[in-house]
């Protein structure tokens, strides 16, 4: 008990209230957040509190913290600007029978921002829009079929989810076409293969999966990708809900040097409040509209006008930068520990939306004790996750991070021997 | 033009910010809000503000609501003790990596609440929770085929959209069979015709579709489904998303004599904020937990405190009866005056959530008349889908409709000379 009394941080609140809840709740805690994605014992279930990059846990443990809400949060938590944004708007109206003008002045802002938008759709989740995206991709080329990347993740619809996973039947893949990660010729090949029945390509800007290293697109991939979509009619869909707003204002396409027909945002565009988007080019604008699409608080104006704040202040800070530049410092940093204690980290991703992995740890063995580790002592990392920075990151609190790494790579160590 | 003036409101500006939306919004205004689903001219397309049962327009017009946001407003826009929760709970924390306390209160208060309800599943759409629901069914039965009633509405996944829709296949509706509404026999035949296949039946708790007259179940109707379901091993779900916590606070089926396995919530039980619910029966639950559902906002505290605090509220107040009083002092004012001007006026639906046919309009020309004149002197109607009252509607409030009612018969009846 030494060893867990010297990390620090007890969870008894958090499993209490688990307990409860999974008297009236499926699982009690669901989908991305289920504890069982994580190491049991070793981290909290329940947020009190929340400010900047930290937040506070039920058992009054705090935590730095490197998920973000799983990307939501990108300027911080209790934003400043962003909240008096959302309480103004609030204090006019949010859901009623008709959207505000902030729907219009969302709409115009961020076609000026994303170089592929000539217009925009919004909704609530990311997965409304990747199925939004096919939608109008199918009634646009009056074509079936969707290729997409094997393990890429477009939310919980069942066109998108597993056999495996309840509920889904082998009928909701009818149309469903799949192919590896950077792997070019095969797309080609499946083309040629059911040529002019391919409505649209689907993917990630880059290979993020769960459990996995990330993998960027191998050197001249997107823009084969672009060629081969622009000669046979296919619209290429960009799923930047995880990644949107990290990498680039103008969308990850901007960053990876690819123009894609269609592009898919949630998560960081209203930092924490619920809304997504889906922004296309003119091409496909009459396609979109033809789409029967809508729901009860889609055009609800609050997180519309949140989101304006958020994208305005992202620009006016060069967050992309900042976040870029802490990302850095911070896997720089644990390399170079893991380096001093003579254990080989291997990071992947981009700085922003970074994961690492530990030499030779094929099941994640050393990530769940360094990771548990670090989370214990006031640092929260995911073991199986990537995880996000955020603008509100500073280098105190990255150093303050890599103090508490310090600690948590002799444990690492220490298990080896 | 002396018609026109007299009748008072223009929408002059509504107009101009919806041509602006046009260039840069496909349909500028989409789904339920579309005003192509209005009357051209007569109705506002922007809310300014809102309070109480009222809102204004961009255009300086103030509103009797008799929409509600199309459901969702329940106690009044801006309500000060729904407001305050919310508030509370942005001033700790939103969405994180984690939900907050509030969600197992919400969940507990809702078993409580309703007398099917083992348990509670939130997400963001009420379409997410149809989806979800009939997942859960396929999951617990083992069985792919969910039998749904014509046209009613359901969200707008590919299951339960129409042809014609942009993007939707056949394929899409493999698995899906369609039965009349209070058709007990048609759907005892299709039961038999598919034994062993069926995973669930699902259908709102009445049929009230956009353009027709409400109609409710048949004496019976609702019993002989559930008798069917149960012998056949079907999961019985109720679509409570539209008309939920207005008709009893235990849902529809209480309401309506009957016992539901699963019932879908949104719209009301966040008096506008963005959630909605699945509630089960006990024998669901490890069905419901094999399902991959989630989203990056569906955990987030904020709406679930408004949620709580909504529901707490519909109870304290008693506020079900008091918005069947208010719809039926509307209805009977209605058709008293429709009388005195000799036109006989046919009400549909409980009260709560009423509509009016004319006599002899089948293509609903003077609903139209009707709705836009109403509108345009103060009490917004829509002349083609359901109206909603909410707790914050008052005598006066329905006495100054009727008022704009009579006025607006008026020119009912000189368009029939």
């Amino acid at each position: 008990m030494a060893e867990a009394e010297s990390s620090g941080y007890q969870f008894v609140k958090s499993a209490e209230l688990f307990e409860r809840a999974s008297r009236v709740i499926p699982g009690a805690i669901y989908g991305h957040m289920s504890p069982t994605l994580m190491v049991p014992g070793s981290y909290p279930f329940y947020t009190l509190k929340a400010e900047g990059c930290r937040y506070t846990d039920i058992d009054g443990n705090e935590f730095i913290d490197y998920m973000c809400g799983y990307g939501p949060m990108i300027l911080g938590y209790k934003h400043k600007i962003v909240d008096k944004a959302a309480a103004e708007q609030q204090a006019l109206a949010d859901t009623t029978n008709h959207p505000g003008p902030i729907m219009v002045e969302l709409a115009e802002y961020m076609v000026n921002l994303i170089p592929i938008a000539d217009w925009v759709f919004f909704a609530k989740n990311g997965g409304d829009m990747t199925t939004y995206a096919i939608l109008a991709a199918r009634a646009h080329t009056n074509r079936k079929k969707i290729v997409t990347i094997r393990n890429h993740y477009h939310g919980v619809a069942p066109w998108c989810t597993g056999f495996g996973h309840g509920g889904i039947t082998a009928e909701d893949h009818t149309n469903i076409l799949k192919v590896e990660w950077n792997d070019l010729e095969g797309f080609r090949q499946l083309v040629k293969k059911h040529r002019d029945q391919i409505a649209a390509f689907i993917a990630m800007p880059y290979h993020h999966i769960t459990f996995e290293e990330q993998i960027m697109p191998a050197p001249g991939y997107w823009k084969g990708l672009e060629s081969i979509c622009r000669s046979e009619g296919i619209v290429l869909i960009l799923d930047d809900v995880r990644a949107g707003f990290r990498l680039s204002l103008g969308g990850s396409g901007e960053f990876f040097g690819f123009e894609p027909d269609l592009i898919c945002f949630s998560k960081a565009m209203g930092n924490g409040y619920p809304i997504s988007a889906c922004v296309g080019k003119k091409a496909l604008m009459n396609a979109a509209a033809k789409v029967f699409y809508t729901g009860s608080f889609w055009m609800s104006a609050v997180p519309m006008a949140a989101s304006l704040a958020t994208l305005k202040n992202l620009k006016e800070i060069n967050a992309v930068e900042k976040i870029e530049r802490m990302g850095k410092m911070l896997i720089n940093g644990l390399v170079e520990i893991g380096n001093r204690h003579g254990l080989e980290i291997s990071p992947s991703g981009p700085p922003a939306i970074p994961f690492i992995h530990f030499k030779e740890d094929p099941n994640l063995y050393l990530n769940q004790i360094f990771c548990s580790e670090v989370t214990k002592r006031g640092s929260f990392f995911h073991p199986h996750h990537n995880w996000f920075l955020s603008a509100a990151h500073e280098e105190k609190d990255i150093n303050e991070t890599l103090n508490h790494a310090e600690a948590a790579m002799k444990t690492v160590k220490a298990s080896l021997s």
